[in-house]
């Protein structure tokens, strides 16, 4: 996979995208990340790359000269590249894009800054607009960060066993159980009793039952969605609901 | 503002804190920005700061030794500090809760790893659970810059007018309308009229009415939220009726 950035800000992503499992993938091959400055693109004697708003107002918007200049490099011997803008106008990011932007082979992001780009240059060359969530930044940068290190964990041959994805919140559609290790006894906060007991049959159930209750109290939503699932069963449902009924009844008892 | 970061990887911290907007509130001493490794308070002679969890599973989970002893320090001196463990379980982050944290005085951010840390650590020292999204991260570490970047734009002092934030998504409760800058025509492709007319009345609306339209068509549970806001009037309301008629109109005609 190649990823390509363009940015006025190349520097920020040296450092983030050295470190961790980013990084990692990077050494082994199995992806590229090449921050690119739009500035480099500017055939102005300033090389300046924007330009006040039409209309009127405040802020500056990224002109299309650089833009569209480096876009026509980078998709020339490239075939289906994914060009994304980030922006908060964007669809909103979530695991399901993640998982199918890892599929593919080249992916462009386009960082604005301030007041954002050239709607000329987004109705031409975007093909995704997304957002991270509904808060404003001060640029893209982080925003495209955010995206790889997402998307470039559920590329095959990126995570190692030990951090495997499959118990993960937003993955199996729950919020994840509480976690503990040693010592059992912290200043006189302990361990659950259960999770020491070695039966593994009812540790699993307790921390179902933990992700099932912390996704009731915090995220209804997601309850409602894993009942929309297609992947999962009839029984899967039945045991589910059997899981909330008795969460429900534990909390009237305690009540 | 001092905003204290705990981490396994404060070195990430640096590229990106010193660049752009952070930096300069940065050098102009209105914040205080602080990555601190967490493995500096490690009492294990190899200086490890995660175990395997009790119960079993894959990855691994910090201790609370180090945790507790960071905090221990952190808020020696300091009241009242607001401290947030990023984590997918959390609460999710909107602008709303950028401009609440805006005007703590002291935050403390926790970066967890892998599959997280030890539930007790978070039921002792968490003030907040926040996510950002719902999508799976490496760690702790974009999460809290990204709280970091759209909260520090937030603290007065640190934008200059040119960067003001009042029109902005999410902070008007529309998505922005589009923008252009020079030159008029480019390869082809035109700015629209009316932003050439001079007429800033009419410009106004323009982009008012573009803004709702591209809020309806791409998050109308935005318009939603509108109507129900208490700082919007019931003048500011049935103009906003006004022009959702109107666009509804001109779709008809053009269909």
């Amino acid at each position: 996979m190649i990823i390509d950035i363009l940015t006025l800000f190349p520097q920020m992503f040296t450092a983030i995208m050295n470190e961790s499992i980013v990084g990692r993938a990077q050494e082994k091959g199995i992806i590229e990340i090449n921050p690119i400055n739009i500035r480099d693109f500017s055939k102005d004697k300033h090389k300046r790359v924007d330009d006040y708003p039409y209309g009127g107002g405040s802020g500056m918007v990224l002109m299309n000269q650089p833009l569209f200049d480096a876009m026509e490099l980078l998709t020339r011997d490239k075939e289906n590249s994914k060009i994304i803008y980030l922006t908060p106008k964007g669809k909103t990011f979530n695991q399901e894009i993640a998982k199918s932007l890892s599929l593919e082979k080249n992916l462009i992001f386009i960082c604005g800054h301030y007041e954002g780009i050239d709607q000329r240059f987004i109705d031409e060359w975007v093909t995704d607009e997304i957002s991270i969530g509904d808060y404003v930044l001060t640029g893209g940068e982080l925003p495209a960060m955010v995206l790889i290190d997402s998307i470039v964990r559920l590329v095959p041959g990126v995570l190692n066993k030990n951090e495997s994805f499959i118990d993960e919140s937003f993955y199996s559609g729950l919020l994840e159980y509480p976690h503990y290790t040693r010592p059992k006894d912290y200043k006189g906060h302990c361990v659950p009793e259960i999770l020491l007991s070695g039966n593994h049959k009812l540790i699993n159930e307790w921390r179902t039952k933990e992700s099932i209750k912390i996704t009731i109290e915090r995220r209804p939503d997601l309850i409602a969605k894993l009942f929309q699932r297609d992947d999962i069963d009839i029984k899967g449902k039945s045991k589910l609901r059997k899981y909330i009924e008795e969460i429900s009844n534990e909390k009237k008892k305690n009540f």
